[in-house]
């Protein structure tokens, strides 16, 4: 019966985008036998122990500005080749009862503060979680990028937070009221995004306050994830990389977000991480990214390396990569939900370092490289295992 | 007093190739203070404490059968971009010596036996030990690669080869001679090629008997430094890979040596073990190595690696890798003399699985994930450390 | 009333095949204004007063072994991303006429003689004019490539021809059958493949005989095609190439065809030849054409091209080219059916040099170079204008 | 006896620079037999019977602002591989003469006017060829990119900008200078990079007025060069180009002066001219310049482009070009040099049209496909000759 067994909710932010409906449409195309999992962490061996929440087990709802239909959106994403042709079909029901749990997100129209706006998105949480009976509820921020963040005095402390959101100021970024609204709700949180999400002094402390963990940022899903494999290699064999460049051709909805110089500075930076990180020492240079509405779904990233071998001698290594952005992310957000929903249930709180294998940029942790990341991961799994 | 310092021979088979002149002259370099340690696995950090050999206390000599003599060969190097200019003047007596203990290589004339080649060789190697008082002397293969070794009967147990080549029947590779004569001497034994060497039954058993370590086989300098180094991160994300394909062009003595298909097969096998063990299942693909002799010491290596994502999507990657093999290969035969050595003075013995690090197809492991062998190295240049 | 259109035939081997499907298929696309006119050469600019049969008035039939019907065949290229989605639907009807024109081929069975299967495939085209009132037929060898030709003392003369045949002797690769089959119907031919068809000295006697003309071989879509492009580039600007590499990874029918090396060998002749003589000089370098099923219908060429420049310095051009072979070869089907039959009813005979522009290795001509060819076939087809 | 052959100066604006150097030391090599003629198109079959000077009848001076002399920039450019070694050695007396042929460049220095400088750049020309007796001088400016100019009523018209420079204002670009100090000498010129130079409606006016011819802009030495190559197939196929994104990592000279986002803006207008011109339709895609100091002197440029085959099938060609830019840059300063001489002292004057074939933003043509550029050009070539 399952009013029996302990269910999750899955509240994804830009609930109609094309992530959050391939994650929606994945996860019901699994529990129908319909696919594989490919692309799925937590369904690969060594998480069978972890006692993590069931596929079946997710309940999903959301919100948004778009007024799309799922079962509209995942004919598009049919189209546009990210999901099998034939497949919404077998899962209406699925979309249709996602799609009636998502709700109208609110904008700033200048006359609700932004306090206001933080209740109205928990109240939608809260109620999400009790119209279903829900053990807990993973809050995931999958929608567009935002600018970078620009400084506030209201951010450092929980108390000038709370005292400027009282005083009906406009101090936080949207993604962040998410964020919030998840902590004051007692939801975790996971910011796939290079947005500020929970990235705030005074949001830390709350969450720690509220006793939610959290994880974050940005999902790696192209030329990070190989950056951060291959650094690794060039530093363990002593090969010094010169300059790493990088030229990313994104078609999809978020090629044309970060089209805006302001948000391709977060994602930019977001990138640059890695490689400081990994390498030790700093390296020649520029990543850019390119908005090309006619790759669709698709980006290419290229990325050149040029690095010194023994005596001096030039190298270099040059990769393309070539992925569908939709299907790269919606397992790993599946993923995140679940370690996520799993952590809070055995009460383990604050940032999720541990989650470092799936962020470009990691809360929580100053680990970059892939294969350490993984072998961090699956300890953590391991360790949240049992008592379930 | 150099007496009285414990000082270590290389001794090189192939000793005039451009892999051991690269190494004879960039030993040289960096005791001169010439050149930076780029490329050195055991000058990064991580290995200062584990008592290895300092490159100044390195003394080379070899086999070959070519006779250029090494200040030459030097000279080519330069001309062909591997040596920095000028470099072979700031160097002249390093490369003078190490020229002065290079012996010509016994060639087969069908009127000396085996068994005798295999004692001259010996005769060799210890001469050279004995006349520079060396605590220790690691043989190297870094000559070219052979055919694959057709089985025979003798090879199964120590006493059938025994009797074998008692009998002057020829029933080994060149490359097994000198693992032979290695162990005669009492010699640790690094095999840089795909060729036999001391991948024969009856020679394990010899060297167990003998107490001298060996590592191998092939050099991992490029495609399947790669491929080692990428498949662990498909395997991780869970990305089913399909297909992965691979074309090698080389310019170099190498190149000429695999452009006869026997030889190339040695290669081609090494090259695919690697992903058959890291990702766990069969995939599609052929690895091609071409010769192609105006890249001159260069070589190129392109790869495509067709992959299926979330609910089957494909997508893939390309790289391509521009390297000098002779400046990837010598500061790893450097370490791994190092690292032999230092085993053998500790008293280790047998396959030194944990040197697959190096390798594309090593021995005495079934790990093939870079940065998983690159712990297991750490860990085993940990526990070399004390006592010295 | 179309009986007093002029229509005209095209008579497919292969006609089951994915080129022939996609052939058929986007033909009536064209017809209905389903789809536009990428890719096909006759429909722009430059073409129009050619005095080209109207897509309009092709009439599809042909010879398979297979037996699976068009409308089936076309779902499955659906599915392979070769058609769009939904486009069968709408073409309905033109693929089911188009399928009910197939003809059983002829296969060899140890009872039917060499001279018979060209008189039984004659009879089939000549009642495939007449049951449609067609003005001309093109017969167009779309199918699987053959194992290279070996030589034979019958392919000298017609005369030598004729009696072997007369004597059931079987001295012709099948596409020679249908090649001489065309002859005897009066039919122009075109050779998309690198088989053998008409290139055997004793048909182009006939085919003078009989004036017909004939285009081939083996249609230009990728790799050959960027050699042709940029080799003349390389030779105006006096840089010298030094090595040109290629590997191919095909995933279609004709990708397994050419996994069986004798069949692959007709192909990598094919596609040497433009280099050499676009060079005028010998350049290393191999050429691989690898079967990798997961690919589908698509393929991956990536070369690689050294070159010197001035002073001797050495540099590189790489590319890699992604198409779907089906919907690349297609619309060149449609255009060389056209321009032959125009020519053959504006009374041109024999090899027509001036299509070089569409083939790897052309009949008719020495120049390899793709502009000059384009310049060529625009002369040609100004010429064929008028009359009509 | 050299007096009573027409010798021809070369003027080398920029004369101290990697392309200058190269010029001047490949010119000398060429004249000693000791390089060949790759890269120099004038050098290729198709060009001896139009009357070019020899190139042993070249004679070299020039303007810089730098200092370091011809000699020393030589043996730079034998370290950075541009060069052959040894080659300086045997060419010392070459360089020492066109060092002694270089002047200052006269500097803004706030007491000098424009029409000051302008006159003392032509006296410093016109004082060369008379030195030497040369038959005429070309001005070729092979120095760094400016900015993009800014308009200024000035450029308009003769009168206008005789009247400013009269009042003593700064109304021009430098290049534009050296342009008109050209004029004012009587000497034909070339523009090599993308700055103003010639390119100011006063300017044209006052070359014609002159009878001086004059070609540019930019030379089209990578990326321009290969779109202006493949743009030509594409259209020719009937290929839909939906999108060519470039991204060009320069580690030179000019790679410096294009980390400016100034004047990477004259550079990538140039480079965007070539592909809507071509395919005769806007395509998206954005080109990036990066400085990575690393590279050296050479450049690595890296194409995407994103095309529609058969029935709206997408499909992809990327390329990797990888060049050293002074060895491709200089033997066409020298062809342009030598052909630019040819024509002025055959009468023809105004923008050379015909030498697009060199040039990323051709004066006087809208012709941007390389091999129709090239036939033009060989016509020009053969037009030339005769009556010398």
């Amino acid at each position: 019966m399952p009013g029996q067994r302990s269910r999750t909710g899955v509240w994804l932010v830009g609930a109609r985008g094309s992530v959050a409906t391939t994650v929606v449409a994945g996860t019901a195309a699994l529990r129908a036998g319909l696919a594989g999992t490919a692309g799925c962490v937590t369904e690969q061996p060594g998480f069978p122990d972890a006692g993590l929440p069931a596929l079946s087990d997710l309940v999903f709802g959301g919100h948004d500005v778009a007024c799309t239909p799922l079962p509209k959106r995942a004919e598009q994403l049919v189209e546009a080749g990210v999901l099998p042709h034939g497949l919404p079909a077998g899962i209406q029901d699925d979309l249709a009862a996602a799609d009636a749990e998502i709700r109208q997100a609110p904008l700033p129209d200048g006359t609700t503060s932004q306090g206001d706006a933080v209740a109205a998105i928990r109240d939608d949480i809260v109620a999400f979680r009790e119209r279903h009976g829900l053990a807990r509820v993973v809050v995931v921020n999958v929608s567009s990028t935002e600018p970078v963040l620009a400084p506030h005095p209201a951010h450092d402390s929980a108390g000038a937070l709370r005292a400027a959101l009282a005083a009906g100021e406009d101090v936080l970024p949207p993604s962040s009221l998410y964020a919030l609204a998840a902590i004051t709700a007692g939801c975790a949180h996971v910011d796939f995004t290079p947005s500020a999400g929970m990235r705030i002094p005074a949001l830390h402390k709350l969450a720690e306050e509220a006793g939610v963990p959290y994880a974050g940022n940005d999902g790696k899903t192209g030329e990070t994830l190989l950056k951060a494999t291959l650094g690794p290699m060039f530093a363990a064999r002593g090969l010094r990389v010169r300059a790493w460049s990088g030229t990313n051709l994104l078609g999809g909805g978020d090629g044309e977000t970060l089209a805006d110089p302001a948000a391709s500075a977060s994602k930019e930076v977001s990138k640059q991480h890695v490689l400081g990180r990994t390498l030790g020492h700093p390296v020649e240079g520029e990543v850019h990214i390119d908005y090309v509405p006619s790759l669709g779904d698709w980006k290419t990233a290229w990325d050149h390396v040029a690095f010194d071998g023994f005596l001096g001698v030039r190298m270099n290594l040059q990769f393309t990569w070539v992925g569908c952005d939709s299907a790269l992310a919606a397992p790993l957000v599946m993923d995140l939900a679940r370690l996520t929903a799993r952590a809070h249930e055995r009460g383990v709180s604050g940032p999720l370092g541990e989650l470092g294998f799936f962020f470009k940029d990691p809360v929580g942790t100053d680990e970059h490289a892939v294969m350490a990341q993984y072998e961090t991961l699956r300890a953590f799994a391991a360790g949240l295992g049992g008592g379930r």
